[in-house]
């Protein structure tokens, strides 16, 4: 193979011209040359060339190559596209794939069919396959269990080095990514783990047990997904192992699905943080009812608490009437203090998601929010100050009263702000509730009743 | 080892249980109880003991470990405390942690380190230690470059596999994790990657060039770490080799950093979407001075041009002077603006982040926001509607005015939140910046606009 075809392949985001060659050579029936184009390419971007491809074509393609391969490049389509894909295929055809491809990546197929044809492909697939399948798709979701793949090698602990190797040649049993063998002793439990380098680097009568990593990260079936992440993060791990109650291993977690977790529970979090139910799916594919159904209840539940405002306000009408320029600042100092608030309460729900930041760092925050809330505060102030005071209709008590009202909105604000998502962890709520809209709610309805407040004191009214 | 250890050890989170064991211990002088305690345990987990523990404590145990052990630790160690940690160190203690740290992280740790410490550490150094890690010193910051790291193995292509496994264990080199060797040919070019698990399960004549992956995902020093993490993403790795412009492999990124990668840029996309400028550091590292510079100038600006806001609302003082019940609808209206819009550029930012939306996709989102806009609109319209229609100095004008204003404000925060992402990205412009504060700001100006317009309308004014 030239150089020029790996740097060429480097740019895998864009396989539409790719594809369009391949349409080409299917007009002109030259599977070969289609199976020769395809081969090396690396799985998801076979993948990407499939998509671009009209339907009745991309089954073709699909059928051209060898069962391994395509099974690889199945795993990696979206799953409507699976789903549309197969629609042409034999029982014994989906079974191959189920077959060859990963168990997690089987099981996210299969939980994707209907039951009638899952069951059909299952009564098909051979005793061990199907139980294996079972086991898995029974697992709940948002658990260990449910992200993790059985694509793992155990070797007993008294082997030695060379008779380890010897056994993982002549078994069938195939590995994930990350490339760890799983050391087992007595009632096959997990004894440690021992990377597939340092067996190799062995000396050849070396006992497996005498070389094996003693104190593995762990998680059981049932350990939340989330904690699986933290583990990940805080050990800088690239594969893990789900063990049993019993302790012995039942799967293996890889980096490439924690990649994918840690992504997830960002989307999640910034969802939740702009006052959304999360999506299942892609922008795109979810529908415009799911969208509504995900939106409207936030937007509703705060428009209730927002009437509350109105309310207050309404009951400082003598006030207004009587210095109308005061309206006019309103939209800016409710703006504002929703922004400032939004500034706390990002850091401090992202610190609590990464584990920067836990509940005993409850009084930190505080203080290191009212310190930063007054410097931050009596900035904007002095620049509002000044509008205030040289505009038309302005003068001291109108400028004193907006700046003076906006520095305790700041402050209160990013005080607010700060300690919410630490409270709400600590009753159990997940943080990202109290963010940006929640905040500025409460906010706002405070910050009106000390503006009208102060212009009382200072307007004399 | 028995079972109990390492259930125990899966809770690695907290380890001050076991920093007061070791301190226990030290009072004691009971130096090899404490070895035998921390030997077992994972790196990061003796990196939180040596975090408990007061600093001439934390010294005497890192001390105590092995030399390896202890370099795998200090990697763990935040960086203010690697700083204090070495206080007491000298050159060669702290060469020694240079030497045994994999490569990335002892660079990422010079940096920290002022600069005649450094000098006088490479002088210490290897000859052959001091190229490399003058070369990755010199990568720029955000590039694939700045966070790869050198334990990698080359083999020559034309090897057989017995070979080639003879030849890795005559070496000395270290691989990180990820468990890729990397296949060489002439001119010390890439030839293609090959997994340990496929080398030693390979026939012991099968030739190296015959067995490997010959279109491997690779990247350049200079590519944009985002891209590399795009990468990772979409083709689901775990390590990924990067050349230089002859093609020849300099360095691989493993999934750890990946997983940091990834959640080093949620952050600064989630930062940045609530007005501030991304911190370089933690939260309670960061000092109040810095936390104040990050937040201020963003909310001044947004303060100007909220004061926009005010202007056009002064303009509408006869209409409102008439009408003051509507003033007390001013805060709902633009909260529920902002609430509406930062759904919206919340989905479509996070959806150009993760690659599910692209440039391409602008009208597929302007069509989706519209018609969720008008079904979110209508229902937030009609609550309003009864609230405004049944209060004490509403009616049917008022509440068609608000009704009506909420509904339009609905639909073009929608439209806005989803399509000005799209344009700030399309310009070269981080789509981040376009998120709630800066909707918020511009559909309030029109908002107030259409609000007192349909007023007019509605109430005759």
């Amino acid at each position: 193979m030239e150089q020029k075809d790996i740097t060429e392949w480097t740019d895998m985001l864009d396989m539409s011209r790719e594809a369009e060659k391949v349409q080409q050579l299917l007009q002109s029936r030259d599977y070969p040359a289609i199976r020769r184009a395809l081969l090396p390419l690396p799985p998801a971007s076979v993948a990407d060339i499939l998509l671009e491809l009209p339907e009745p074509q991309s089954a073709v393609v699909f059928r051209l190559l060898p069962k391994g391969d395509a099974a690889m490049a199945f795993s990696y389509l979206p799953k409507a596209e699976q789903k549309a894909l197969i629609h042409s295929f034999t029982d014994t055809e989906v079974l191959d794939l189920v077959e060859q491809m990963h168990v997690d990546d089987s099981v996210d197929f299969l939980e994707e069919l209907p039951a009638n044809v899952v069951n059909r492909i299952l009564r098909l697939s051979a005793p061990e396959t199907r139980n294996l399948l079972n086991r898995y798709m029974e697992m709940p979701e948002g658990s260990a269990g449910s992200i993790m793949t059985a694509e793992f090698i155990t070797l007993d602990g008294g082997l030695s080095a060379s008779r380890a190797i010897a056994q993982m040649r002549g078994g069938k049993r195939r590995a994930a990514a990350g490339h760890m063998v799983y050391i087992t002793g007595e009632g096959r439990k997990l004894e440690g783990i021992l990377s597939l380098y340092d067996l190799l680097m062995a000396k050849e009568d070396t006992v497996l047990r005498d070389l094996l990593d003693k104190a593995p990260v762990t998680v059981h079936t049932d350990t939340p997904e989330e904690e699986v992440l933290d583990l990940f993060r805080h050990h800088a791990l690239s594969v893990m192992a789900v063990v049993d109650k019993e302790n012995r291993i039942v799967g293996v977690i890889t980096a490439d699905d924690i990649l994918e977790l840690a992504d997830r529970e960002a989307s999640e979090d910034a969802e939740l943080m702009a006052a959304m139910h999360p999506m299942e799916d892609g922008y795109l594919e979810t529908s415009v009812w799911q969208h509504a159904k995900n939106r409207l209840p936030w937007l509703l539940f705060l428009l209730l608490s927002g009437m509350l405002n109105g309310v207050i306000l309404g009951g400082f009408e003598a006030t207004f009437m009587l210095f109308p320029i005061l309206i006019t600042f309103i939209p800016m100092l409710t703006d504002t203090g929703g922004n400032a608030g939004s500034q706390s309460s990002t850091l401090v729900i992202r610190g609590l998601a990464m584990g920067d930041l836990s509940l005993r760092d409850a009084w930190h925050v505080l203080r290191k929010e009212l310190a930063v809330s007054v410097l931050v505060g009596v900035g904007v102030a002095l620049a509002t100050f000044l509008r205030a005071y040289t505009m038309e209709g302005g003068g001291l008590g109108v400028a004193l009263t907006v700046s003076l009202g906006l520095l305790f909105i700041v402050i209160m604000s990013k005080l607010l702000g700060g300690i919410l998502p630490i409270l709400a962890k600590k009753v159990g709520m997940d943080p990202a509730l109290m963010a940006a809209p929640l905040v500025t709610t409460v906010v706002d309805a405070l910050g009106l009743i000390v503006y009208f407040s102060v212009a009382k004191v200072f307007l004399n009214l």
